[in-house]
């Protein structure tokens, strides 16, 4: 089935392979902070623009937001504030003015990542964020209205990234092999699903 | 072994039970928003003078903390923002707090709760905060410094809750029964724990 997707983030590593691999048989719009309309997480009010530019979307990916990376000792409130608002509310706005905006039967998708269940030094803030974003798909997949669809991807390390900070890349996921697993959600009938990597 | 311990939030259903279980063989010093000095834990200022005020503390439990039960539908920025601000970054906070002020070897208890992993209908606010906080416990627990050991208590309903609240209480757990997992937990060896009731 065809059908209209919007990807956020679509210029970074996981969302540049999500927007090639539904293009092949799908209608993808790719929209960042440096699209036009601007979408940027961080701020509802950009997301609050996109659903009124798009109307009655099938699909919304998001592979946008940021958290910090930090010793827990140097962490700060502001560390912690910052990474709330990015990658975990971000995404929960998403959710949320997509119950309206999104098309009867659609599918929302967020990223969370493998720290939530899979913690390791340094990674407390982002821990936080992606267990609360988690725990809130399970929970507002329960009260979508008009057969929406909500799940999370958890990817674990991509490959990508891995190679661009340096790290041993071998056990990281190619971001194809990556983009896959949200295709599958697309195009499955789960909800309220955490689907790791 | 008698510890000296504090219990935040010790005029509550919950943390009036762990005040009792433990003054049978501890020392225990019962903390709220009404006491002297007042700690409230949606107030960081609060916590740091809490810690000021009792240094060396052997243990630090916390059944304090509000949180959103709405339906998803009438969700506001602001019933989130609570949320987070109150029962899941108040917690944090007092954990982060207590890295520098809590004794060598000591302890340091949240409550989180069921929603975490068993979404209803009403509970997504409280399910991001409650999963994001257990998450942040895992977390933060492998970069405790000083032996310090932090776990998550995760209550499901709670008795004397659901007999106020009007509702069928069978299947509620007694604040007395539950206050025995805290006391488990505090008397155990184990850290980045999460222990269901």
């Amino acid at each position: 089935v065809l059908v209209r997707i919007a990807v956020i983030g679509a210029t970074g590593t996981i969302g540049k392979a999500i927007v090639e691999a539904l293009a092949e048989r799908h209608e993808v719009i790719g929209l960042s902070r440096g699209s036009d309309p601007r979408v940027d997480i961080d701020d509802p009010a950009t997301i609050e623009a996109f659903y009124g530019a798009f109307p009655g979307l099938d699909a919304v990916i998001c592979a946008a937001g940021n958290g910090v990376f930090a010793p827990l000792a140097d962490l700060r409130p502001e560390d912690i504030e910052m990474s709330l608002r990015s990658k975990l509310l971000g995404q929960v706005n998403l959710i949320r003015l997509g119950l309206g905006a999104v098309a009867e039967g659609g599918s929302i998708i967020v990223t969370s990542g493998v720290l939530s269940t899979h913690p390791m030094p340094g990674g407390s803030a982002l821990s936080l964020v992606n267990g609360g974003l988690e725990a809130f798909v399970r929970a507002a997949a329960l009260e979508a209205p008009r057969g929406l669809r909500i799940n999370a991807v958890s990817p674990g390390w991509v490959k990508e990234t891995m190679e661009r900070l340096g790290m041993d890349s071998s056990p990281g996921i190619p971001a194809r092999e990556l983009a896959k697993i949200y295709v599958g959600v697309l195009e499955g009938t789960q909800t309220g699903t955490v689907v790791p990597s």
